[in-house]
């Protein structure tokens, strides 16, 4: 079946989540949004393309950083209402400038930051 | 620093996105929401503990089917508004008897299914 994004379940915003993962490592490395546009736009290009809500514009991720994700798969989940985009990854994928956005764990009931920023 | 759910940002219903991995494969299972109260819970348990928003009700993940996930561990991104739970899961995790909800990949346009329920 041919993929269309308007057939994907699009919030009141209409926005999606989308979970990046590293195609090679397999590590979470953020959450953000894509709006039907961006995922159409995702796929066309190539380059991972997400909805940025604080800006109200599309985000080309990398665009500005250089740390680029191109796409290696895009999937859907069973209740269509959330991607998955695996990955590959140039540099870090947070703004704080680590490989991951999920660099705090809790561990017995504490935050352990447990990645530090790439030099 | 003490952990406090509180502390988390969560959207207009009091919510916020939880990612469920498998902590031995890496392999991204589902993604779901949790409220304050089911991220206390499921830190308290040990047992993953979502907010059903189609039922407004707490969702201990497996309590029906059995197809449990035990948490591993807890984590927590840069603007504190999305959640990674990296789990051992019991059985398949998507209602479709599938191991993971993201079975479907677009491939060349199309869409594919990768994962076939478990038997």
């Amino acid at each position: 079946m041919a993929f269309d994004p308007s057939t994907l379940v699009y919030d009141s915003r209409g926005l999606i989540p989308a979970i990046a993962q590293d195609a090679a490592s397999g590590q979470v490395l953020m959450m953000a949004w894509m709006n039907a546009e961006a995922v159409a736009r995702t796929l066309e290009t190539g380059r991972v393309t997400y909805w940025s809500r604080s800006r109200a514009a599309f985000w080309v991720k990398g665009e500005s950083s250089g740390h680029v994700q191109r796409l290696v798969e895009m999937r859907v989940d069973c209740d269509r209402d959330c991607l998955l985009v695996t990955v590959d990854q140039t540099g870090p994928a947070c703004h704080t400038n680590r490989r991951s956005c999920f660099y705090t764990a809790v561990r017995g009931g504490e935050e352990v930051e447990i990645l530090r920023p790439e030099a």
